[in-house]
């Protein structure tokens, strides 16, 4: 039996991802962020409210990253989302994480997160029902260590951050069960 | 180091989700999508093609339903990712799934699935970067055995698949690492 709870927000997972761009004077920010996700083949939309400072940056720079948060640097990824550079000019430097500039695109990219797309802004789409920063991935980059032997990045490798909204849990991934286009193929044949 | 990859879709975790909706003669259909997240607090975004049959019953009915996907049902969520409700007339049937209509929309629930949300067509979001199904979620249900005792849907019990783009792998939630709000604030203190 199924009980109603109400209208709540029940995607799960959710990704915990890292969105950084530049400020005045090159200033790296970065905030967190579980409200994305890709929306074509080179695309990804976030759903971020425009008062953010990185929101601000980003629309100014016209570029920005989205790295994925990993269980090693879980304290950075929080506290990138307790933190608002609107009221801590130097949240960036607290964190201890280290940024580069991008080879692609006018955005930093973090070092510490161990997979990151590099994205100019595409487009802002503005409805009654939404406020979407759209970015056009450029490149994506990833450590070494997180890639399988056919050079492909291992999902059971990662160690990547899942947030749960439900209860403002972070998990990370157990074990792989399955394939896509695989385990439910047995049913095509069926009858 | 980080390798260069090219501009590939590196969101990770995805979801699993069940779209469900009537077709002619209420005839139920479901559809496998990963590429779906909540855009507002009672706002879910799917980013799906428009010629899926799901897609066209859904603008018709103007409502429709979004599961969650378990690891106990990952033969029929696959299946729904597969085959296609325009070639395969009989595919909800061949699922082995059971529906039933919601009493808040009209749209089925798919009985098997732990999580259900239940939606109005709030508004089709068309621009050069997406092609954007939004649904108002007018009720959330759960079965009571993924429930926490303070009634809260349990990340820990869902047993929720997990889509993996880089290797088209299914996942599962593992460890609880932290809490949101919480792993950082030690960083907010510093200095």
């Amino acid at each position: 039996m199924k009980k109603n709870l109400g209208a709540i927000p029940a995607v799960y997972p959710m990704p915990v991802l890292m969105v950084a761009a530049y400020g005045e004077n090159d200033k790296v920010n970065v905030m967190n962020a579980a409200w994305g996700m890709i929306c074509a083949m080179d695309k990804i939309a976030l759903f971020i409210d425009e008062d953010h400072k990185t929101t601000q940056n980003l629309l100014k720079r016209k570029a920005f990253t989205v790295s994925l948060a990993d269980k090693e640097h879980i304290k950075p990824a929080d506290f990138f989302g307790i933190a608002s550079g609107n009221t801590m000019p130097d949240k960036f430097e607290k964190s201890g994480c280290k940024a580069v500039k991008s080879g692609f695109v006018d955005a930093p990219v973090i070092e510490e997160f161990p997979v990151v797309m590099e994205c100019e802004l595409a487009e802002v789409v503005k409805t009654e029902s939404m406020y979407c920063i759209v970015g056009k991935i450029v490149n994506t980059a990833a450590e070494e260590t997180v890639l399988s032997e056919n050079g492909k990045i291992d999902a059971g490798k990662l160690n990547a951050l899942i947030f749960d909204q439900f209860q403002n849990g972070y998990y990370i991934s157990g074990e792989q069960v399955g394939k896509a286009w695989n385990a439910g193929k047995e049913l095509m044949a069926k009858n």
